[in-house]
């Protein structure tokens, strides 16, 4: 009897833990590029919040998380005010590596979550997919743009999007063979998270544009 | 009896020319920045769709094109992998050449669709013509921050938003005057392609800013 | 029998001084770097409504306040031709320094009206504080986004955002307090303009990122 509670509890937490790993993002971001403390807490809610926002908006679904849950801003401006005082540059490098993992776990999350509510829109689903992909990934490209920056999303080579892209099909293919919901949010986050972790351990690098190769011959 | 029936093939057929156009700069604009695939394929979509999801966001219209069409988006991804595979870096800018009339007869539509759209709502003529310019124009706005550049419609000195204004006022004053909707539509896509043909055709150059005579004084 | 009268001609006068300061701002901007007639209006617009028109976009409210009122897109537009051809480049800094001054009654006003319109739709305080924030601050942001730059509210440490963030506090006291709407407002709109006139006054800065003094240490 304990599985139907830890369930919604699991999630609650990765949310929360993928969030703070987005928000951290945003916050060690704004600091390299020397933003004042109103950038680093507008760039960190832009990183943390800023890819559902903007799914909302295009699906005009509200009120967005942030409004639902104004708590989280609070908490928003209690990290970066915490972080300010005692994160040091030297730091930075170490919590972005120990970020990654709740990061993947956002990035399955968040796109599995936003190609369901795009799907029960009635939504295409290559739309549906599309609005998992940019929930999991336009609050970094958002963050990049603020920070006069190209999108590491759009330009580092490393699997991000496109692991959110094959996750947000499996929850299409789950939900064609009228799986049980829950089994397809899990198995579509799981695809996602699990190709994402594969990537950063093995390094796989995108192909990038093929003029590349010709510079190289 | 067959005018009846070419005129949407017609359309049809500059839409989507046009559309592709725009998509394949944004396209070359990713490469030329160096994106990797995921960045080449968001920056052609947004230079395609950016200007009508604008103005569909501003005018609080759904569905966009791109989820009532949503086959285009797997045009989109085909073009762009396509493209990966065969453009090469030479080819850059004899395709932008190609592109600039296809993209002329889409800002001449795109102006005039967004125009009347807008009108269709009951706004205010200089909106609807703004919402117009809009349709035609932000998409590549969109690429350009995203490729971390100020956009060239702001700044290259040659007519292009400036045509769109002007054909949307013709739409303005066809509608005024009563003229059947075809026919506004018509002079006011000619008229914005006509007038960007011709900037083309002689480089005219907009005026700038006055202080650029002073330091040549 | 005058002063009924009197105070919305007053706030009518300081929304158009603050909007024509925000546009200069814009105007300004979009010289220094060189953009052309086109860009320079789209920037002025931009820095003039592009704050009202994210929170209107957020809140989900139409018709936004230049479709409302449209002829302030002819003002815009007679404004940027005239100072096309009147200002030139040695202009550009008393202006600016002339402007700060309309800029702050700006930021009180719109902050605490921003604020007022999510209190009104019943949206927590913290997120009503926010959306005054945006509707003061973020036609600035666009504004530098557009030009390419780090939007100077989040990097230049002097306090602009944060006079917006107070006033909006001193609303919600307000409104907890059961005071009328207009001393509410006002009080507000003070609060903000005059922390930032201190700060302008005084040359307070803003604490940045504390690894900062590491560099100096």
């Amino acid at each position: 009897m304990t599985e139907p509670k830890l369930l919604p509890l699991l999630l609650t937490g990765v949310e929360a833990a993928a969030t703070i790993a987005f928000a951290l993002s945003g916050l060690i971001e704004a600091a390299r590029r020397r933003l004042d403390a109103v950038g680093v807490c507008m760039v960190a809610g832009l990183a943390a919040f800023g890819g559902g926002t903007l799914r909302d908006v295009l699906l005009d679904r509200r009120p967005f998380f942030w409004v639902e849950h104004a708590a989280w801003l609070w908490v928003l401006l209690a990290l970066c005010l915490v972080a300010m005082s005692v994160l040091r540059a030297q730091h930075f490098a170490p919590t972005e590596r120990a970020m990654q993992w709740p990061d993947a776990l956002g990035l399955g999350l968040f796109s599995a979550t936003g190609t369901q509510l795009a799907l029960a829109q009635g939504l295409p689903a290559i739309v549906a997919v599309l609005m998992g992909v940019i929930t999991a990934v336009f609050g970094g490209v958002l963050r990049d743009i603020v920070c006069n920056q190209i999108p590491s999303a759009f330009s580092d080579h490393r699997p991000y999007a496109v692991c959110a892209f094959a996750g947000g099909w499996v929850l299409v293919g789950a939900q064609a063979l009228a799986l049980p919901d829950g089994w397809g949010l899990l198995s579509a986050a799981a695809v996602a998270s699990g190709l994402r972790a594969a990537a950063l351990l093995t390094g796989y690098q995108l192909p990038g544009w093929s003029s590349g190769q010709d510079n190289e011959g």
